[in-house]
């Protein structure tokens, strides 16, 4: 996960492995092929054309599909397909795509705001106080900008986005191409998934950013994609540029070990409790059932995400490993002698330093989930909204907490508009029972007095049912329209409120501002330790001639390797490409196995149009390489030696599932659509040649 | 499936597929090595040294094992090692060991008993008649005969066999090793299973075959396999001579349809039924769970392998591809003009004949299934063997039914008196008011007459509920003396007998007899019409210069190949070895994945003893070939290209479950047991290096 100004410092290796480009070409953002690399805010994705069209992950694109969508004209299910620009659909208008166009390094700007004597909260602060000066300094209509940090402090960015944001729907298969195998086959090899669509974006006529209006033109991008229709074969380098999240490999063993034996175990035990309690209810209320669809489908694949990440962690003996890695580094640290060109014994306090810190915030992890599992809760997520934003408003914009400024406020809007989809009063009060039943079993120093206060000695189920029916039966929060109402609502009105959620919450708030405020102290230290230790990790490695990447922070990062399969078990081999002909196999004719009929006799007849293999003869759907991929690198551009696409990311494997914590290079994987099956699905079942056309794509048939 | 003679008119193959040996070596059975391959009679195994040790699979000296252990002995579970000869034990009376000492066509012979103008039923009678003539000239004390029907009449052997009746427990690993995987990985690849045993023969000092006695001494065969400790690699040649029991590969394309469609889709549905009833009643009566177990786990092995044939036909197109051979052969028999070399006419007529002889006999299919079903049951089985015994034992010996001979009293004996270990008569009503409730669907064509009028009128389930119970209220077939005692009676005492069920099968055997006769009648034009057709195919395939092995037929067969892995599914790869590594990864410290913990560790730790691969310095568990065996080739030797033993075959792979009625040469693979893996168990956790030394192989640690 390289910053591009990495990559020419790791030329040997890309030459090794197959770029044919100068790595040069590769560490500036404003040079193709990087700047048609676009963000979505969630997910990754690229520019393929002059005119602004955009290529990225079927699921990436589905609220574009979902929002377009009516009972009468499903496209999520059927696809769809703009055969020219002015039938092209506005997406949600929350829809964005940021173009990155500048990134400065303001680590010294940030520091310039600190004093050696600073506590952690004034740290903490003072460093949230000097990021908002910078982005307000660079921010500007129709840009985003945004501090981003690495390694918890060790550096900082300024990144400005170009943000766009009247996109529309051009392109997607049908579901049963775009989302195959759904979540049966989510992590899984080998996998059939033809997880592609296309946006494309517009601006107002002089360029500027503009929403959507019928009058906006086509963003013509500085740089495009262009596509190699041949695709690449096992062994091939191959690199994928994009956003990832969050990955901590960089976390200390401590913080693994108890991630292993508390934290993950107890988020699985917790969520099978919700999915139970949701089933039932959905089982007793199909409409509950349909509004809690979603958080449903989202705790099951939480929970096969934790417990993949603790098989795999148990099976790459991770914790033996970082305890080892850390040892290492202490050694090291021991032997730089002060006076030296490194002070390691300043290092090893500042490591040993960020050890106790850590130690002491772990012991809140039980308190810290109840709180987590408590913002599930519509209508405590809701109050908390409405009574900290009033507080919010009260404080100059550069004050407010962050998701709380002045530029949150739509989506703070929007989200109430939207609960009603998700919310049914009487599963919101099971759930708060059933996460009181966890808050009343903490330790005395980790409660909340005002909850406390509020709950009266109610501690077994029926009391806290009990008391929260009082709850329910005396708010009108339920209702969507006094919900948005009280998003304006003054301090005063907030004081003056006998709403019985806005009164828990009034009475509540105090405490998650203590709990809040604990947070910034922990996080204030954190950055200064966290960042003394990656120094040191920084100049061990160094020691060893090896660079370090940091870990993902959403910001632009490129990974490159090679097209290769793994072993996924004793005697088993998955080999780097599936085949059409596996979507045959595989079909049941039933959900998410459920292809086309007409892909599935294209498939028979081998009716490829040239798009096949030229080795086998076979038309690949999806491959595996060993790039360095997490959530956010959804969509990203995969690259071939020549910078040309050959594919799109969409997924990691099961085996490497825990890859955050510590890459296991023998198991780790990324999952990408290839683009001659991109390719053939949209010439030959969805007749999409403008699109082709536009790409330069020439057909063989 | 080649019968060994036929192995130099494949020099050209087995050459080039890299056998050291001349093949001519393999075509006799009185040489080395084919004369050190023995029958247990339901399993195969081998002599490997010259003191009659035998090695077999785990799971064929299984009886020896239950045989010799009591609650506080557990052997099954243990394993068990004789230091010494004097420390072995011995088997259960009935374990007998064959060496097939002589083959000879005799289809002249029997041939010469049947007229063109002999109906079906006359047919069959004689050529029984005529083989019962052959085996009886043949056999004497200490030798079993036994006349072997190749294609179901095409040819006839006579296979003399020496009877080895002091059979002697050796070795075996725990049941943790040798049943390693369970039923959960039946059928399946990747295997760690360690499927192997060894017996020793023993004979009276004079060398005459004699049952147990202390005074006898070890068997000494003629020939003896050695061991290859450094085992084979993948691509090598590897060849396996064994006992297989039926193929089906030369049945009709309206056979396998009938199989498909109809057939097998009602077993798996009458069997889930019964494993319904059987769990229910285990779940009620632990003590009826234990008597059942055996048999649940027989229905459901049965099941699975019906449902793999289905899916495994429906993969490989099965119907299509046996139509299409088919139409090849009829379209080739037009051509062959009368006058010509070969009678096309009168072969397609046999082909015609066989068509509708075939098409005849699958209408009974649902009847056949209700008469089977209720040989499942207890005491219409031991009413059965009682009456029809009484009745034979008034004919000559010669003129008995197979299976009530004079040399069968024994066995029908011994199955008398262990019924009470698998039978409850709770159960067995329940399981007879099942059978009726399908039988009382058939149409009344296929109706038995005596079982209508004891029905007497009772079709819904409560009223044959009521009439079973009758059944069982009257009879003493429930007391074991008393079963025992009947299967002395004479027709006159069955005659006189109130008992119910003596009283019910006496009136039903006529009728079963009809079926009998009629089953028969089929056969004996079956006889006719089948070898016309093998005889249409061998000279179609001789056209072709192919040679045609026969459907296996429990006679000795070898079959050659190479040690392979296999695609079992798109982008997926098996390998054709397992690994002790797999072991580790694999195991949950539950059955049937708890290994012994001194071989975890002794894996972890790589103390592999010089049997490790020298290629990868991995050691090998199981292997895949490509082998064509069956059930009754367990505990065949697997043999290298110089005839040395490499492995054990034990298992066929899930993908070809289905070739036993077509081959699909991509899918269908053996799986083998390693050498490497016998001695290492052998000797690093069992320490049997007395057995070691015996093989004469040389430990390297």
């Amino acid at each position: 996960m390289w910053q591009p100004p990495q990559l020419p410092s790791l030329a040997g290796q890309l030459e090794q492995r197959g770029l044919a480009l100068d790595p040069k070409q590769l560490s500036t953002l404003t040079s193709w092929p990087l700047d048609a690399v676009v963000s979505l805010g969630f997910c990754t994705a690229s520019f393929v054309s002059p005119d602004g069209l955009i290529v990225t992950n079927h699921h990436c694109g589905y609220s574009a599909l979902q929002y377009n969508s009516t009972p009468q004209k499903n496209l999520i299910n059927d696809g769809f397909l703009a055969r020219a620009k002015g039938d092209e659909l506005p997406a949600d208008p929350t829809q964005r795509v940021y173009v990155t166009e500048q990134i400065s390094d303001v680590t010294d700007r940030i520091n310039a705001a600190l004093k050696p004597e600073m506590g952690g909260y004034a740290r903490f602060v003072a460093i949230d106080q000097a990021k908002k000066r910078l982005v307000q300094a660079c921010e500007q209509p129709g840009y985003r900008c945004d501090v981003y940090t690495f390694s918890e402090g060790y550096d900082y960015q300024l990144i400005r986005q170009k943000e766009l944001r009247d996109i529309r729907l051009v392109y997607a298969p049908p579901l049963s191409i775009g989302n195959y195998g759904g979540d049966v086959d989510n992590f899984m090899w080998p996998r059939h998934t033809g997880d592609f669509s296309f946006l494309r974006a517009y601006v107002a006529k002089d360029g500027s950013s503009a929403s959507y209006s019928k009058g906006n033109v086509p963003y013509r991008p500085r740089h495009w994609l262009t596509v190699n229709p041949k695709g690449v074969r096992a062994g091939d380098f191959v690199m994928a540029a994009g956003y990832p999240w969050r990955t901590d490999r960089y976390r200390l063993a401590d913080e693994l070990q108890s991630t292993i034996d508390l934290q993950y175990p107890a988020k699985v035990s917790a969520y099978k409790d919700l999915v139970a309690m949701l089933d039932t209810a959905g089982k007793t209320h199909p409409d509950v059932g349909v509004k809690y669809a979603d958080f449903i489908a989202n705790l099951n694949n939480a929970m096969k995400y934790y417990q993949g990440n603790l098989d795999g962690l148990a099976r790459s003996n991770a914790l033996a490993v970082k305890r080892s890695q850390e040892a290492a580094l202490d050694q090291w640290l021991a032997q730089q002698k002060p006076g030296g060109a490194l002070d390691g014994a300043a290092l090893q306090a500042g490591v040993a330093n960020l050890r106790q810190l850590v130690d002491a915030q772990l012991k809140l992890s039980d308190r810290d989930l109840v709180l987590y599992i408590m913002q599930f809760n519509g209508l405590f997520h809701a109050s908390y909204q409405i009574v900290r934003l009033a507080q919010e408003k009260q404080k100059p914009n550069l004050a407010r907490e962050d998701g709380f400024q002045k530029r949150d406020e739509i989506s703070l809007l929007g989200e109430q508009q939207r609960l009603d989809r998700r919310f049914d009063p009487g599963v919101d009060q099971q759930m708060l029972v059933y996460d009181l039943q966890r808050y009343v079993k903490l330790p005395s120093d980790q409660r909340l007095p005002a909850l406390d206060r509020w709950l009266d000695g109610a501690s077994d189920e029926a009391a806290l049912t009990r008391r929260v029916a009082t709850l329910y039966a005396g708010t009108r929060l339920t209702d969507t329209t006094a919900r948005v109402a009280w998003l304006s609502a003054t301090p005063a009105q907030i004081h003056a409120s006998n709403d019985t959620w806005i009164e828990l919450m009034r009475d509540l708030m105090p405490d998650l501002l203590a709990c809040e405020h604990e947070e910034k102290t922990f996080e204030g230290n954190e950055s200064a330790a966290r960042s003394g230790y990656m120094a040191a990790l920084v100049a061990f490695n160094a020691s060893h001639g090896l660079p370090v990447y940091h870990d993902a922070n959403k910001s632009l990062r490129v990974t490159f390797g090679t097209v290769q399969g793994y072993k996924p078990r004793d005697a088993v081999e998955y080999v780097p490409f599936t085949t059409a002909d596996g979507i045959v196999q595989k079909d049941t004719r039933v959900e998410p196995f459920n292809a086309p009929p007409a892909e599935l006799s294209a498939i028979r007849i081998k009716a490829f149009d040239g798009f096949a293999s030229a080795e086998n003869g076979m038309l690949p759907v999806d491959f595996l390489a060993n790039l360095d991929i997490t959530g956010g690198n959804s969509g990203s551009p995969t690259l071939d030696r020549n910078g040309q696409l050959v594919g799109l990311a969409f997924d990691g494997d099961w085996e490497g599932v825990s890859s955050s914590w510590l890459f296991n290079p023998d198991e780790t994987r990324s999952i990408h659509v290839d683009v001659r099956y991109m390719l053939w699905v949209m010439h030959h079942l969805d007749h999409a040649d403008n699109l082709l056309d536009e790409m330069q794509v020439t057909t063989m048939h």
